[in-house]
């Protein structure tokens, strides 16, 4: 029976997030952010995505791969009650969970069919290399439950944060079109941990794209200092 | 690699639907129906559940079991489409898909933890037996995404039939209190394939929980002729 449910990657994540640090806590969130889903050869033919741009969303199941090795927590903290508060592993979306699976919904932008099929998409808050395990359409009228009840969890975050670019920073972003957008974006929501707020001349780093970005936090307002290429 | 991705069910699903004819196309069709997830003694822990008691619904991903063994087609021809048109693997629910993974929101209705956590929820769409990999709230501002276009799949499927009951089948609905209801409500769906629809003299047969259901369709009336019990 075991051997049934040997799970295939159908294919791996593009994406800009290159660490755990500053990925978007739900996906929808940046949807400034676009990532690609390159399809393996086996499921790339142009039968297996027929009729998939009749859809403006989808899903795509993955594996948190950067979590496997250290095993799920029957009990996590997630970051919307501040990371104190604890709930069980099957009330959160935690990645530290029994067979590490997620699911996201995602716009879709684009299917590109070839010997391997891209799949562009937009609001995805998964990290580059992640591996994919299924893709489906958004079905309105089965998966949107416009009354469902989420007690702690009403809210779509909030931009928490004013980010402003030291003039170092700003001449990078010159280079690169949509940069400065797209950080300004996801920074703005507060990528720290809530153990980080009051440390206020700490100085963060994160990942994204081909840069390392390096910021401070003062209050409500997030500079970054320096956008180093990598 | 590939040995990160071996999948453990952390449980079983106990629904009436015994066979995979008369089962609903989509989850939250049939509210009526009440199925169980009895969770793995290692995932049934109190801390494992905690919290989710406020979420009023949850997503159950789940392994299509029972296809296994047929494999997956690229192309598949969705009922939805009359059972004429085919689209691709990816652009459908189809059961028949690489790894065999479903994922249905579901309303939560109780928790009981246990040295087997027993869940009861409505509105599945599961086989009997059908083995769960993982469950996770359902968040409304992620998940439910009130604009998205689904071309071909805009509406929720309607009831087509009035269902009635000879006296015979209605004498065994007298002795299981809630049957004839849901028997209705199944059943007014319509779930025979696009091909039967102009063979009106055959009979057909459904398992439901403990029965056989008999039944014949002239136009737009389905009778129950028997209820065999099991």
């Amino acid at each position: 029976m075991d051997s049934l449910y040997n799970t295939s990657i159908i294919g791996y994540i593009s994406s800009p997030f290159k660490e755990k640090f500053g990925i978007p806590r739900q996906p929808g969130i940046n949807s400034t952010i676009e990532s690609k889903i390159c399809l393996e050869k086996e499921f790339s033919s142009e039968e297996c995505v027929r009729g998939l741009e009749n859809f403006s969303h989808i899903w795509v199941i993955f594996k948190f791969h950067e979590n496997v090795s250290k095993g799920w927590s029957n009990l996590v903290r997630p970051p919307r009650l501040g990371g104190n508060k604890k709930v069980g592993v099957f009330a959160s979306r935690s990645p530290f969970r029994p067979n590490f699976t997620g699911i996201s919904v995602v716009k879709l932008l684009k299917i590109e069919v070839g010997i391997n099929t891209v799949i562009t998409i937009s609001g995805g808050d998964f990290m580059d290399k992640t591996p994919v395990i299924d893709i489906k359409p958004y079905i309105l009228y089965s998966d949107s439950i416009e009354d469902a009840v989420c007690k702690d969890f009403e809210l779509k975050p909030q931009k928490k944060l004013v980010v402003t670019f030291s003039d170092k920073a700003k001449a990078v972003c010159m280079d690169y079109e949509g940069l400065e957008n797209k950080l300004s974006d996801i920074l703005s929501y507060d990528p720290r941990p809530a153990y980080y707020n009051n440390d206020r001349d700490k100085e963060c780093g994160m990942k994204f794209d081909r840069f390392d970005i390096r910021f401070k936090v003062c209050k409500d307002i997030l500079n970054i200092q320096e956008i180093i290429k990598l």
